[in-house]
């Protein structure tokens, strides 16, 4: 297995390359009988699409998806789910001029010393273009998910240096301005940080904040496959993030034990807690608040500036990466968060089936 | 499986409850030929040792390691090797007051509403003893690595608000210090404030920070096992970890490309690279330089302060906790973080041993 | 994972029902550089294709595979290679009157228990058009051991009660003939009696041996993983295929211990076998003899006869089968059974490089 | 992965070699809440113990089992369950002879070749006594599927040349006399025949029948999972076997499909089969009839006689075994074909709770 499955139950095996005939994704795992259709996949990548603003990348893809396999009379049957988008404005002429030059920032040398050799053509694998196969497949686990009352939202809570203060968060804001950003004033410094930005030829990171909500207790499995530790693997394994945190993260540690701890209450009967400084997880599995995640992003790598780097043979060369980029990756990268982290919630909510016995008694012995 | 397997050649299957008659792992897939004694393994368990200093749990286990199988004439036969560690000194009756309530940061409510019951004593799966079984795998697998000049260490970075900085880290002195900060001046100031926390009966959290020399360049898996992804899940599935960051990390997230992009440099045909704000990692494969994260640890939950919370049915209750807990699990865990690292890289560089069909007709062709 | 996914390492992902849009496979984890056109696998499908002879059906598919992903400039990536097969022939009209009622001996009645209902169509996804998945995925698995040396032939050694003697075994012969028996006077005698099978509108079933030459000693993991364990595996998972032995097989549980050892033997400084009476694997691991095995099939179970059998709601009815099927699914099997080989020893090939210590170190430090 | 895990959800870790401190296993993923004791594993491992009569080893080991984890109060707690059982009558000297040279049928030249060098003392990993491990693993399985109505027997069909006829089977005789044999006048004769290869210094194979009662239809996933692919593989997957079938098996081959195939039945609304020629699967998912299922096991190659081999430096030598050895595996491998079968079916009742969408939903929302 070379990288490219994700799962233990609900199994998603993804493909494609930037410049290959089509990108695509097989979700082994998904239970018989949840409706689904085309649309359903489709409203998720047409978030994730470029082509929307200044702030993303000129290139036009129609990216429709198609179900091969899986879903009969509207259903799906048990059966492997296989999704596919065509890849039909490719133009792979931008890319001839870095075939033998190693970008910084980007997985060409990496790739080359892995493999002996790369697919030049638009970072091949490593493009951005892979994640069509990770939203087309988490738009199915969206799907199961909300059937079960789960809901994710994610947006944007940082874009370079502007930050929405926690008591702003506005997540109806965030789906209607190019920067998915959760709150209109933090929005308009950014949107003027970027526009200055893309002037210069240079480019910005942000930071994504995930929600889960209505998540029962009991999700997660303890010691290693823990609930935050399979969501800190599908958010660091998204092309651009170097951190995630849950809960209050890296200001936990800064914290004392008297503070960070969140009591547990009652009220009716029905035991929750009074904060939640925790993130919604307590020793890897879900406590019933909402799960709240951060993903942190990159600036963009590939920047109009010239760039010193070395070609393939060591020898000092200056790049100038003239094809489509966003001057930031996270406005698309929200709807990739929401979608990992529903591939991530599915699979464990799968696995919880068999975590006690008398319920798998009823399962089997009142069938 | 429920959670407590790692890894995808070389395989570690942890077992054990705090206050059960031992705990232990079994590894399958650790190469045949690999020299291994009981001392490889229990100079690593000696480091995360409870009973050292004022500043960790009074609990005296002798934690010696026996290796039951898997090694003939000192060397590892390819077969699973099995550790086992006892559990001396468990005391359980410290614990029978909990049973029923629910620890504010604790695991107890999870584990009841996941399982339906849960052992109460002491934490039972969810106690820090859990991680003897990874420290013991993982020495096994720092082992292997040294073999291969890959070298790990961790030290703290952070206890409570006091960091150190970049440019003062001696990772020698962070072995002598019982908070095992790698400066003296941080040291000082934190050592001071956790004794103030002690007398206040609170707890404190801390940052430890991680590198990994030596690691080639080709390490990781693209898409989903990426290297920086199995390392923060890695990290995250360890207890009371909230946050994961490479390189630079949140920072990144601010800053700009063409101050986050490292140059590609070349020295006598050599690739390397001019900064390494990357952490060692391009495209989620290691890039030859070393490899940089750090893991958040919330405060120690239990604290003997008294806190409100509920018990299982509901009602209102205040706790005080009197076992025996460190005020911080930074000291102990920097071992912790270290053997996790070291099991993630053998498993990926064992994985990558079939990524060039040349290289794997050479194995097979020439022998 | 709903079993749709088979390997560890060479791991390959199956979609598709019969009358679906198209079927294929994906798989993750094929070593980059390895030579590879979709000539490489048509070659394979052809050889299932169904057409050819008054012994299979008159079903007409183009079968024609497209690689859309994971190879560049006619090698393979590294990257997982995408395989499809469009279904250009389904008049799914055929199979409306079955929707309702369970044929004997296919998986209609079990389909529906499992799920809740099932793609009635054609078997959906428990159609034989299933193998196309294995049949491409698996040309990728001969590519790679061809280049290894390792080569895989089966061929029809029984056609219902018509069994080629062992020393009549001519492999080329059984590539000449639609019942792909390995016997020209074996051949006679089937062929006529499938004839007059076919004229009952009655069915044939029959063994498939497979003959795996080149194997180097020591493929096959101890314990769970043999190599024999993994091709019976991958034989039973065959639809029709009711049994599987390898070496003398049965007939070796009727015999002695002094007979069935076979004796080592050293020639020129190389240690071989007098006898192969164990089918080239000791313990599970290859012994250097050739790897010899049998899979048993069942006669096709859809039959022109009427047959008696129930409706969803428990009511006795008889049905008429009257699609397009197979008298016998013997010569179609053939290249199913060397292709799942090759899955089988490819995986298991690439799983034998992190057995020694050394050798990993030579890759490591030596590169 | 080395090979000696097993299972998807009911995971088992199997480790120890003969001559080692002790065998075990770890189990990761049985559900909670499953009353277990020691005494429920004591028995099935009772029934492997050799040194019972003259038919097995004179080697003599109490075999007690310890649970050291995942039972609280007499209960499973879902965390891992790790199972020991010490060597205590190991007598290494007797096997000092033979470290330079390969036994006939034995593991021995296969594992040197495949890891450079092994543990030669009573076959180390490849020695029946890893099968304690199963067995320990296995019990757990059984007593889980016990309480799901789900019965595993089995017992042996032939010894030698001599075969219980169908119709004679007597399961409670088979549980009553040493070579476990399930008719008392195929044992006379069975009996004889082995007691004449004793004296011959010769030793005898056979074929264990395996029969699952109360498995309820659903059981198994399609393609590659398949119920019978998996106990096939678990089947093989045990020394000395060297074939499997299913219902009919090999005869199946012979047979036509109007034979062949099973008429659907109804009676007061449950549909059932008439026949059981399949053995209780369709499409490899379980139909509601009985499992039936046949193993071969070639005859002990440990043999007393003067055998001719080779040593390690490829010189021809003779060996004479002198260890203790059973002359026949049968008896003891009855309740290892039972275990193993436990473990496969347990693992694929758990993963089939995942089938159906509607009764996920019924599983989270009704909670």
């Amino acid at each position: 297995m070379a990288g490219s499955i994700l799962g233990t139950i609900f199994r998603v095996s993804t493909w494609g390359e930037s410049h290959g005939a089509a990108v695509g994704a097989v979700i082994d795992g998904c239970p018989a009988g949840l409706p689904l259709s085309e649309e359903d996949i489709q409203e998720y990548l047409d978030r994730r699409k470029p082509g929307k603003s200044k702030f993303t990348t000129a290139r036009n893809e129609a990216d429709r998806v198609r179900i091969l396999s899986g879903v009969f009379e509207g259903k799906t049957e048990g059966s492997p789910i296989s999704l596919i988008v065509e890849n039909t404005d490719q133009r792979s002429k931008d890319y001839s001029n870095i075939a033998e030059i190693y970008r910084p920032g980007h997985a060409d040398f990496t790739f080359d010393k892995k493999y002996g050799f790369r697919d030049y053509r638009g970072g091949g694998r490593s493009s951005a273009r892979e994640t069509i196969g990770r939203v087309a497949a988490g738009a199915v686990a969206a799907k199961l998910l909300a059937g079960l009352d789960v809901e994710i939202e994610a947006y944007a809570k940082s874009i370079g240096p502007f930050t929405v203060p926690d008591d702003a968060v506005d997540i109806r804001f965030s789906r209607e301005n190019p920067l998915c950003l959760a709150d209109r004033e933090t929005y308009e410094k950014a949107s003027e940080y970027v526009s200055r930005l893309i002037e210069e030829k240079d480019s910005a990171g942000g930071v994504v904040e995930c929600r889960i909500n209505g998540i029962p207790a009991g999700i997660g499995e303890p010691v290693f496959d823990k609930l935050d530790a399979e969501l800190a693997k599908a958010m660091l394994s998204i092309g651009a993030v170097k951190g995630f945190e849950i809960g209050d993260g890296f200001e936990a540690s800064a914290s004392k034990g008297s503070l960070n701890n969140d009591s547990f209450i009652s009220e009716n009967g029905v035991i929750g807690k009074a904060t939640n400084h925790s993130g919604g997880t307590l020793g890897g599995i879900s406590d019933g608040s909402p799960v709240i995640f951060r993903a942190a992003f990159k600036p963009t790598p590939s920047i109009a500036q010239t760039q010193h780097t070395v070609n393939r043979n060591g020898e000092h060369t200056d790049i100038n990466i003239s094809g489509r980029h966003d001057p930031l990756v996270v406005p698309r990268a929200v709807v990739v968060v929401e979608t990992m982290a529903a591939l991530t919630v599915a699979d464990l909510m799968l696995r919880n089936l068999s975590s006690q016995y008398t319920l798998i008694k009823d399962f089997y012995m009142n069938k």
